[in-house]
């Protein structure tokens, strides 16, 4: 197919034109299609539903003689702790096991600081101004928590290896009113990027002007990968502690997407001493997660090989849904330079770069036709894609066949976009 | 018994040889015994078993067409929120479902009120000075939040029908850094007795000076019956709601001490716009509480009526206890003059009253002696019982057999620590 931008006005008119009968007659099938959420399917639920019999009466309620279902238990089982601790590579006192929400877990993190300050620091919510930054395309609901708390959010450029670091490294070491940056370092949401050793290196090493700065490293698809090979990702708490600054970071995970995303186990982690604090001041707000359902999981999951095998089945059900969204991409939009996209190794989506200035009319067109999709702009803070080009596709909900009409209509208002943007030049 | 003040040097000195003798010989046994924290034991888990059987399966994982497993359900199931709506005589648009922990959901509240203010109040954390009302004893873990957020609080004496609302009404409609007071109205902790109808429609009717003023209405023990007959409590969102006042309070409460303390489900509730303002600022938070569990209880408790039940079961097991320590009090305390206490007819405690400056010297001298309570002043904020006076009682956990020990060697320590003290004259 011929690039878009060497076609004349007759052809793109004809192509146009063409373009939006389909959309028309695709639109005429009322489809009512899901895009939006990185959500696993009810296959995916299936898997995981001997979880649910992993605890069924007094006997199998116990553990090492403690009793899942009384009180107790501030920073969770050990047993859950090794889980977790061996997924990070951590030790098991530098992890703390929360409830069912690794998102409930950074806000909760963010809220501390806001209130308390971070190991004796100033309270955020005393200083004039607090910023994040923010690598880009990202996370909406990380950045939701810092607009909620009034933080400024700095977007960052995203290469293929990960945040420009000169960038990073420039902001954090010169601005003290930078405070924190939020990272999902492997299979990045949306990107699926990996971030490579030099640039977690570069993390571990950072100076920053602020004594009380935190790398925010959601490792939410740490062991979620589509394929046998993992993509590798350099342990930053090591990284860190090598460099002297191994209170710089804090660590979340969950099994939201390893088991059941409604009934999971989430986790932070990080060094000893950020663990203390945070412990200390957790005895003020809870009693402890629920222990039941984390012994559910020690005995579902077992170990870290447990964990991986697990993961096996999930890549099994989700790695054809990916390779629909990648396949239909490059048959429908490869070479015509309209859109850019990576193939990743695992996690949850593709993130993909269409026509500047074309995300929002792609949403709405494919709103209009019954596809939803995570909001236009929705990956950058305050909803702002300043060149309106970034789409998130999350393939894992819908089913194979949903899946291959809504990624072909996603594709088709790529291209109707596209044209009417070159027209109107 | 002759009352301790009548008696004379000789007859005391006498009396606290022979107490001091029983004591060691106590101690001698090197006794291992917990009546510090209001936890049930595990007969008490053991009725509630049948919860760890009510989702096993695929079928049983959805409700009406809601699959549990997956994401989704900001502030609970339908009908959770149903049983919980009518277990606190609210509507079920009044009530967000939680975690596992009703103290988390206050502290959340708290953390919330400080961080955002309420409903467009100054967020509390901007103030110079924020005090809380706290009526006495009370909660130690009302007032640890307090103290977390470096509020204020004013301690407030109750009366046999609930806090002197006297001082609570001045207070509130003079001050206008009081933004919050602390009750358990029902079966209160750790006095056990439950506010009157006159006290529950003075809360109703205050005129704070603060717009932003809220009772925290911890209903911890709202269907926690000993007996047949319930303390009858109105109903405070009805009363406030009646008075103009009916964005005033937050009510809570939970499953913990119905099924399982340690993975059990909480709730908050209050008027329409305080929970729409709440759930707002919970979005950012977190996608939702367990689901899965939420409807292991909606099988299990099936309905209020269901729910009532259930409680009738734990109270034939408690009972029993609470008639041990009651007793023995009786037996051993009664009619010398030396302490004070109340027969709660619901709830989880007994609070007693020993001779002033004796409160300390009594938990010292179990502790040493293998018997653990909750510190002398916990019950007080700060940890401060100006008088010396108050230990908090707690007769679920231990076995019939360990209580019967454990109460009467309280009460040798009560008499102990008096006589010595009216020696000490």
């Amino acid at each position: 197919m011929a690039a878009y931008a060497e076609m004349s006005r007759e052809e793109l008119t004809t192509l146009r034109n063409s373009l939006l009968e389909e959309y028309e007659s695709f639109k005429a099938q009322g489809l009512k299609l899901d895009m939006s959420r990185g959500k696993p399917g009810a296959d995916q639920l299936d898997i995981s539903n001997d979880l649910l019999t992993m605890v069924t009466s007094i006997e199998e309620s116990k553990i090492n003689g403690t009793d899942t279902r009384n009180y107790g238990g501030l920073d969770g089982l050990p047993e859950m702790k090794k889980i977790f601790a061996d997924m990070l590579g951590v030790d098991t006192n530098e992890v703390i096991v929360g409830g069912n929400s690794s998102l409930n877990m950074m806000y909760d993190t963010v809220a501390r600081a806001m209130l308390f300050g971070i190991m004796g620091s100033t309270p955020w919510s005393k200083l004039e101004k607090v910023k994040f930054l923010c690598p880009v395309p990202g996370y909406d609901r990380h950045f939701t928590i810092c607009q909620t708390f009034g933080i400024e959010m700095i977007p960052v450029e995203m290469n293929a290896d990960g945040p420009d670091m000169d960038v990073v490294e420039k902001l954090v070491s010169e601005d003290s009113a930078i405070k924190g940056i939020w990272c999902v370092p492997k299979y990045s949401n949306p990107g699926g990027i990996t971030y490579s050793d030099d640039v977690v290196c570069r993390f571990a090493n950072l100076k920053p002007a602020a004594e009380d700065f935190r790398i925010f490293w959601d490792n939410a698809y740490v062991v979620h990968d589509l394929y046998d090979v993992s993509d590798p990702l350099l342990n930053i708490l090591d990284e860190c502690r090598k460099a002297g600054n191994e209170d710089m970071c804090y660590i979340f995970a969950s099994t939201s997407k390893v088991t059941f995303p409604g009934a999971g186990v989430a986790v932070m982690a990080g060094s000893a001493s950020n663990m203390e604090a945070t412990r200390k001041l957790m005895t003020f707000q809870t009693i402890g997660p629920d222990k039941v359902n984390q012994l559910r999981h020690i005995r579902f999951l077992k170990d870290l090989d447990g964990v991986r095998a697990h993961m096996k089945k999930h890549a099994a059900i989700i790695r054809p849904k990916f390779e629909i969204v990648l396949n239909t991409l490059e048959k429908e939009l490869a070479g015509i330079g309209i859109a850019e996209w990576h193939k990743p190794n695992g996690g949850y989506f593709v993130s993909l770069d269409v026509y500047p200035g074309c995300a929002k009319k792609v949403h709405a067109l494919l709103k209009d036709a019954g596809v939803v999709m995570t909001g236009a702009g929705a990956t950058f803070p305050y909803g702002n894609d300043p060149k309106d080009r970034n789409l998130r596709i999350a393939p894992t909900f819908p089913t194979v066949s949903e899946l291959e009409i809504a990624v072909k209509m996603l594709c088709l208002c790529v291209k109707l976009t596209a044209v009417e943007k070159i027209l109107e030049k």
